[in-house]
């Protein structure tokens, strides 16, 4: 498979994928609102009850840890399962893994007993994953030992799945290639949820394209990036450009996209 | 009774009825603002141990089951008890209802428990809880057989309620009469929980017109839709049309609204 | 120690201070996001599994009882237990205290269990809970008997702590000083959650003036209220001085928030 985000996002456009998100209190609005504005449908659903109904409908499902309690691990379990049993993919956001015991044992708790195709996170988040030093502060990295390229490639290696690492650079790695993607702008960091939503895009373009998922993950973050680099220039601080965000968005065109987007293997 | 939506909103804005909702997560902030934007108050509660207490207090009910646990069923059915013997209307939104077994036989629970004023869904929502064949994926509903005026008939008839079916043009009907509100703009389709704020802003009419159901039903998606118009034409996408929604809201003019509201009966 | 905003938010932008939020639904995003802005780092966790571990990471702890239910109060307790052990400062918003007996209950036992620096409320709130008459409705307060000033100072002898009253002026007090804050303007009233804005963004100045809460607290109320002044120039109603406000809090600089708080000893 080649790198083509203006086709999957043309194809995600055509098709509106479902994209089922089981994500944290703080972001819920803010990632289905992206998902909406990118062109795919979202549906937030957490109850036991339901999950597995829910998910067998989708073409993706996100699994995002930012505010954790047991009944919501236990339907991220339920429904990371069906999704694995009807072929659905599964991408998790272990976010603040490293910052608490709860969250780095969910997150691996939740990568033992799902097959997960895209974990998408900040390097201080993977590292803990993988095992090396990291330092979290609260649900930010803070930095970590070693290049980031190289932590995607062996996280990816050692947990089996596709890591996209996001930072000033991101490194998406499927454990032999790494795919560097240099868009995006220094206020996505200023606004709460960005990086939840681009676990959100994640699931939108895996939607489209489940079967290269390291192509997938890196056109979804050269997408979010293109929307960051049109949303920034009018921006007057990070609440115009979390608004401007959504118009981007909406208005990214498959064309363009394909000519903007910065990847690079490395 | 007749259609007076200008009066109704200056009844509305003069009594600033509160607004008890019991909603989604998603949504919560956003149906929270539509209603202060509009001149009510919005209060929140959920919990078992004070749903009943602050429903007494409220001028109206709204029960949401956008992101249902057991917990908050539960918490639904007391407090829509607790209106009905209180005399507070409730209305009922019955969001994603035939996309899961869950959400489906929740909302017929709260319909057999509760003495529902409005319900106000989409019309595969709708169509699933009257028995007729709809098609309905994640939240969303992506049509239904049959003429939408008469489906609203229809579901009032059969469930003993107002039903208000939206959609490019809404339907609202008590059985008998149908009411067709054709405001609105097709960007409110591209902002997440837009249904969720017509169904919030349903109970602040509601609250200041409880003697007639059907008419507070139809001026509320009036007044929703009259925003919806007025946020469109500086809006450059999603996001900055979310944000004139409530700048809409705000600045709409009972007068104003009552030479632009689209009511016709059918 | 003396009043001194600008200094305090240099401090803080140069610390960045991690703090831990126990909040509401309805607001999480949006307290995150002013957190952000201004500078310091939120993060929201509030299972009883991590709440004491997060809390030990954090300069400041706010907790806000806006959306109640059993697990979340014991998870506040638990925090707060934790933050006065590691000596970290404890902020309370007791949002709707006077409105349902389970929320008055719930803050005092709050104020009963835990120490804590800060109680920011509205006076209704404030006067609920030290048992003066007030007249709450859903969580809006609709006015006090008595003079605000003297409301506070006697909320914070009686509670033993740093009582911050907020209004169209703010008046804050540890049970012998009353500092009279005059900054502010009447669209934050619009917005849902600029209260509990305004009590996350205590724990902010907290975090970093932790031995002086009075003047934290009052510095805090502040520099809110001037970035509510900068954002309502260009607002065209609530939803984009919504906006203007993140800009404005990003956008405070020291000196001229030095120059600009209207802080008064009364």
């Amino acid at each position: 498979m080649t790198v083509s985000p203006g086709a999957t996002l043309q194809a995600l456009r055509e098709r509106k994928p479902l994209v089922h998100q089981i994500t944290n209190y703080v972001v819920m609005n803010e990632t289905a609102n992206a998902t909406l504005a990118l062109g795919a449908l979202p549906v937030m659903a957490h109850a036991r009850e339901e999950v597995e109904e829910m998910t067998r409908l989708a073409g993706a499902l996100v699994i995002n840890i930012g505010t954790l309690s047991p009944h919501w691990v236990e339907a991220m379990l339920a429904a990371g399962k069906a999704a694995n049993s009807a072929g659905v993919p599964v991408v998790l956001d272990p976010v603040g893994a490293g910052a608490t015991t709860y969250r780095t044992e969910t997150a691996k708790r939740i990568l033992g007993d799902v097959k997960v195709a895209v974990l998408r996170g900040n390097a201080g988040e993977v590292a803990t994953l993988v095992g090396l030093e990291a330092e979290v502060r609260g649900v930010e990295s803070m930095g970590v030992g070693g290049e980031a390229g190289e932590l995607a490639r062996a996280a990816a290696r050692n947990l089996g799945l596709v890591a996209s690492v996001t930072g000033a650079v991101d490194h998406v790695s499927d454990g032999v290639r790494v795919l560097a993607v240099a868009n995006g702008h220094e206020l996505l960091g200023a606004v709460t949820g960005t990086g939840c939503m681009s676990s959100a895009i994640t699931g939108c373009f895996l939607a489209v394209k489940k079967d290269a998922p390291l192509e997938a993950a890196a056109e979804a973050l050269a997408a979010f990036g293109v929307a960051g680099e049109d949303a920034a220039p009018d921006a007057k601080g990070p609440g115009s450009f979390h608004v401007n965000l959504y118009d981007a968005l909406a208005a990214l065109d498959p064309a363009t996209l394909a000519g903007r987007a910065n990847i690079a293997e490395r």
